[in-house]
């Protein structure tokens, strides 16, 4: 397991960690706090402007260990689908002008109105089937992120490694994981499915699930702030073979959004060298 | 699969679905609307004094599906064990007491402090293993309810159906299940675990799952305003063999709690006949 207590290499900042940023000053304040990896989401790529964010960002030799998010396959009809797959196609393509290293993927909840996550199911699997043609052609890897399961509703209906290991092994190539320790940590097949992953596991993101949490999406807590055995996963991924960064993706509405971001990212480097 | 549409014998009404009620009112309340059987919570049971409450029941002719609810295994020391332990056993005697078909059990989280979600899963399979010594001397069977992930944390380490069948597996005779839709809706092993669970599934509780949902507690639906597929999960329920009640429980602070428990009594009985 790597000793990460001097690190600063293998940090990186997911942008919603510091929500009150755009683009521009998430790329200044890693800059300046030494900070070499990001991993934006697109409304604020966008907000900048694609091809600046990546001038931008090629400007501080900043490393992008992801972009997120795609995915969101189930529809309640097929233009809906299209839609998506349309959606999807403009992602990979932002992703491949900001020199990502993978688009993260989430699944989708059930289209309006349905009850039939199986059939959502199904849908995912057809939607990453047909978007895996489009990525493999700009060779953009794909990370599928499995979801907390109190998001199968809503956001995402693939809620385990399990799930998300089926698909990658049927749809092949192009399709690697996102794993982060909010959504997969009291999984009791955990260990098992991490191993199983071995090298699909494309990028690793860490924050901290609270006691008592108030809130389903934005009450993510600071690493070392919860209860998540973070040290226990991260051997668990390292032992795959993987050697890349720790993103900290933290949504928190009543916490760390209101403070200010600079002092957000000290403290996220603190804990990545102490708890992470 | 069991036509509902003009039953009533087959209902239960979880107290806690009637949260201002006190156990006089639930039992005269279910009475008075022709609902055969109820499921307490022991906070109710207790507050009428358990000989009186089973006193009542009794004269009612109701049937009790369970007693909610024991578990709670983990803790920090012995002492905490012990005290689990010895509360487990005054519930079960309750259980007895009120005659109830079951004990619903959940396993309880982390103690306090800890980041140890593999060791707190040996202590409730261990305090399973001590306190179903004792249930087995009084005959009371135990249901094991797998509670969803989002309780890891602070209420129950046994999130899946799959753990809850092999601590079943383990521990033998005397420890059965309870499956409540809101906590297994989203697993894509549902069915082949329910097909598992087989005859150990001793009791069957009904809500819905609220898009969105604001409150990881106290935000449950009422059968019907969700997006849980209830037919789909009853049908493999009731493949089981299982031909008990539908027991209805909603947390519900915020709609169902605030509204009259009568009314809400009339509305569990039309959504038992066509949706549930």
């Amino acid at each position: 397991m790597r000793d990460l207590s001097n690190d600063s290499k293998l940090l990186a900042i997911n942008s919603a960690t510091v929500k009150p940023w755009s683009l521009e000053q998430l790329v200044e304040g890693c800059a300046r706090a030494g900070i070499a990896a990001i991993a934006p989401w697109r409304d604020i790529v966008q907000a900048c402007g694609v091809e600046r964010a990546g001038k931008l960002i090629r400007a501080q030799n900043l490393t992008v260990t992801c972009l997120c998010r795609g995915g969101m396959f189930p529809a309640a009809d097929e233009a809906g689908r299209r839609a998506a797959l349309d959606d999807n196609k403009r992602a990979v393509d932002e992703a491949v002008a900001i020199g990502a290293g993978s688009l993260v993927l989430i699944a989708g909840g059930l289209p309006k109105g349905s009850r039939d996550i199986d059939g959502a199911r199904r849908q995912v699997r057809d939607g990453l089937a047909a978007f895996l043609d489009y990525a493999r052609t700009v060779k953009m890897p794909l990370a599928l992120e499995p979801l907390h399961p109190m998001y199968a509703a809503d956001r995402a209906c693939v809620n385990t490694m399990a799930h998300a290991n089926d698909l990658c092994d049927e749809l092949g190539e192009g399709l690697g994981l996102a794993v982060d320790v909010y959504h997969v940590w009291w999984d009791p097949n955990l260990r098992r499915e991490i191993a199983r992953a071995g090298k699909r596991i494309i990028t690793y993101h860490v924050c901290d699930w609270l006691v008592p949490t108030k809130d389903l999406l934005l009450d993510r807590g600071m690493p070392g702030d919860g209860v998540i055995g973070l040290r226990d996963i991260r051997a668990m991924v390292e032992a795959t073979g993987y050697d890349g960064h720790c993103d900290v993706e933290i949504f928190s509405a009543e916490n760390w959004w209101k403070r200010d971001p600079a002092e957000v990212l000290r403290i996220c480097l603190d804990r990545h060298r102490t708890v992470v």
